[in-house]
Order: structure tokens, then sequence, then C-alpha cells
């Protein structure tokens, strides 16, 4: 199991009615997309084409922001409020919905926006099926 | 001017229609709550009651996050996303509001919970303002 | 191959001589304890106990916070600094350290507590290697 | 009184031996320096030249994540430890550093570089003064 998935079973109160799969799946998703989106605005800038992908690296920065602190609050289970997880989960849902449009218009082009769009579409999912559950 | 207002104005581009007092007012809340934020659940964690502060520090927690990550995606204005602005904006304001409706219900017992209170019925209020005027 | 893995393998430029693997281990291990630290901290507000464990919630959000950033600068490579490098990784690794030997002391009381140690511990040591690779 | 002046001021414990001054000066000026960086970053992406500010948007983003983690940990006083404040302050001092270094290269030709470059000079010193403080 992962590191995460320890943590989870580890929280010594009860967790609600939460589905911990699909919280999991969203946690995980979450860092992994923080990671992904950080190193593929570095990578576009390191392209000779940089100029052309500055909307590019703006929005992995902004995606990678909002991953971080989404990956964060669903890590914690103390004092939960439905409406503020919800609030958080839509807006990471649009920010790896923007992304990943966005990654995927240089996918062809670049083998390190087609890797980080399919992470930041499978985030997305992640973030709309965490909120389905809820 | 603040550094913030500096770098504002020092932008190359243009930064379309943008009502530029209003955001420079909610980037600086968001920034100066971040930290408010940080100092509180800190300030909990030393209380004798921290056992009655938990959801406080929690909370205080999130809305940390959640400030940081919109203090830095409205410092970027390149290749702008209205429905990312937006989104991120909405969870900033229910971040703010839980944490000072939170911290509001300590703030008789604990001065950092009042003065951390006020700055997140601040923040809240800086980003509906941003929103209403987008 | 995991998706850090990925994007360090489209980078479009020369790495330079980094061991690759050792680069990989630390990110990935910067990752998975920003959240175990976010997760433990959270945890520890949850026990009966909290007023024991302040100074253990303590660290290990200083840790998360620290591993975060840690994470995010190994995940970029243009424009590469050692000295930046180096910096963060022993400030990253004294991070771990504190953050381990604070959670083993509570883990024989507390699973979350021995798991968040054991990746801490983990992590410290990679920062280590990718130190002494430089 | 600033905001983080007066959270300071409402910790309700002893700070121990700590220069004040010196803290808070140390405090605001990392949040304010996360925050430049971060718009720095921005700002360069939008010049018509980003291909001859790639190392200066690298510079700036990991500025702006170490100023924000060390910020975070100088905002808590609970359970103090002395090595990893240090070393934070250290990498902090570093990542500043070679931040300004970089925005002075830019300064005659990018105002924002200017703005930027002055602000990480003065977080620098203000990291110095606290290390020699401690």
């Amino acid at each position: 199991m992962s590191v995460a998935g320890q943590m989870l079973e580890t929280y010594p109160k009860d967790l609600g009615g939460v589905d911990r799969e699909k919280l999991l799946a969203c946690i995980e998703a979450c860092f992994e997309c923080a990671q992904s989106c950080t190193a593929c605005a570095d990578a576009c800038l390191s392209e000779d084409t940089v100029a052309e992908l500055t909307k590019c690296v703006r929005t992995n920065l902004d995606c990678a922001d909002q991953c971080d602190t989404t990956g964060r609050v669903l890590s914690r289970h103390t004092g939960y409020d439905a409406n503020l997880t919800r609030a958080i989960l839509e807006a990471c849902e649009q920010a790896c919905k923007t992304c990943a449009d966005e990654c995927e218009a240089h996918a062809s082009m670049h083998e390190h926006c087609r890797v980080c769009g399919e992470m930041c579409r499978r985030c997305q999912r992640a973030c709309r099926e965490l909120i389905d559950s809820l």
C-alpha cells in the first residue's frame, strides 16, 4: 500500500461516510499532478519555442499550486467541512481541466505536455468522482 | 506603494479590463491571510485548551493553503483564464468564510483568533469584490 | 514508470551530470513526505492526547512545507544552480531529521507517527544521497 | 501595526529570547518576496525576450517557494527547534541571493526585475540578520 494509503488507514478517528477509495485516488492524483505540472512548466521553459508556450507555463504553475492545496486539504479529516471541501475540489477540477486543455494542444509536439496533459485529465476526473460521491 | 503594487505597475503587457485596485487589494489580502492563518493555527496549538481548538487549527491550515494559492494565481497575468480565476476565487472566498466563522467563535477567548478572524473576513470580502468586478 | 519518472525522461534538454536515479528517488520522497506529514499533523490533532503532540504537529507542518518546496525545486532543471540546490537539500534533510526524531518518539503509541517517521527517515536519506552525488 | 505584527503580539506563550523586531521583519520580507518573485516570473514570461529570461523565471519560482516555506516556519513558535530554523533560513538566504543576482542582471532592461531584485536583496539581509541574532 502507498504511504498515503497507510496514512489514511492509520487515521485514529472515524472518517465519516467518505468513499475511501475515491478519496485516496484523489489525494494521490493531486500530489502527482502538482509534481508533473511543476516539471512541465520547467520543460516548456527549456524549449527553443518557449515564446509559444508561455500560456502553458502559466497554466501549469496555477494547476501545480491548486493541486498542492487540494492534496493537503484532502489529507486532513479533523473538523471536516463539506462546503469547503466541495469548493476546493471544484477549483481543482477547473485548474486541471484548463491545464489539460492547454497541454493537450502541445502534446503532439512535446512529450512532456502529453504526459502532463494525461495526468491533469486523470486528476480532473478524480476530483469530479470525489465531488459526486460526497 | 507596496512591493505588490509596484510589481503590478511594472507588468509589461496590458492587464485587460481588470479593476487594478480590487486586484491589488485581493493579492495583498491573500498573502496577509495566509500568514495570519499559519500563525493562528500555531497559536491555537500553544493554548492549554488546544483540545477544544482542533477544528480551528485545521480550518486555519486549509485557509492558509488556499489563500497562498489564490495570491499566487492572482499575481500572474500571462494567458489569463477567467474560468480558472473565478473558480479559485470562489474556493478562497469559501475557505475564508469557513475560517472566519470558526475564529470568531473563539475571538472573545483568544486575541489571535480575533485578529485572524478579522483578517479572514477582510480577505473573504476582497475575493467577493474581485469576483463581482470580473 | 511513475509520472515523475516520465517527466524526467521527457525533459527536452541535457540534465547535466546528475544521478537520475537519486534525483528521481528524492523528488518522489519529497512529495510523499509532504503528504504524510500533512496527514500526520492532522491525525495528531484528532488524538485525545493532542496536548502532548503539539510539537509533533508543528514539526510535521514545517517538514511538509520544506519537502514541498524541495520537491518543486528538484523538479526544475532549467538554469540549474548548484549552491541553491545544495542549500535547499540541506534544509530538507534537517527538516526530515527533526520530524523523524519527533515522530519516532510517538511511534509506539500512534501508528500514523510510525508510518510518517519512516517516511521522513527515507526522505532524509534520499536528500543526503543526492547531496553526496552532486 | 501590521497583521503579522499583531499575530506575533497575541501569541499566548513566551517567544523565548528571539529578537522580535528581526523576526517580524523577516516574516514580512518572506511573504512579500514570495509575492514579488511569483509576479516577476510571470512578468518575464510576458516579455518578448522571454527566451533570454528563462533562468530568471526558474530562479524566481524557486525563491518564491523557499520564501513561502520560510515565512510559514517563522510564523510558528510552538516546539521551536533551532537547528531547523537555522537550516531553513540559510536555504532562504541562498535562494534570495541567487534570485537577486539574476534579477539585478536584468534590472536595467526590466523594471519588474529591478523591483524584485531589490526585494530579494532585502529578504536575503533579513534572513542573515535573523540568523546572526539566534
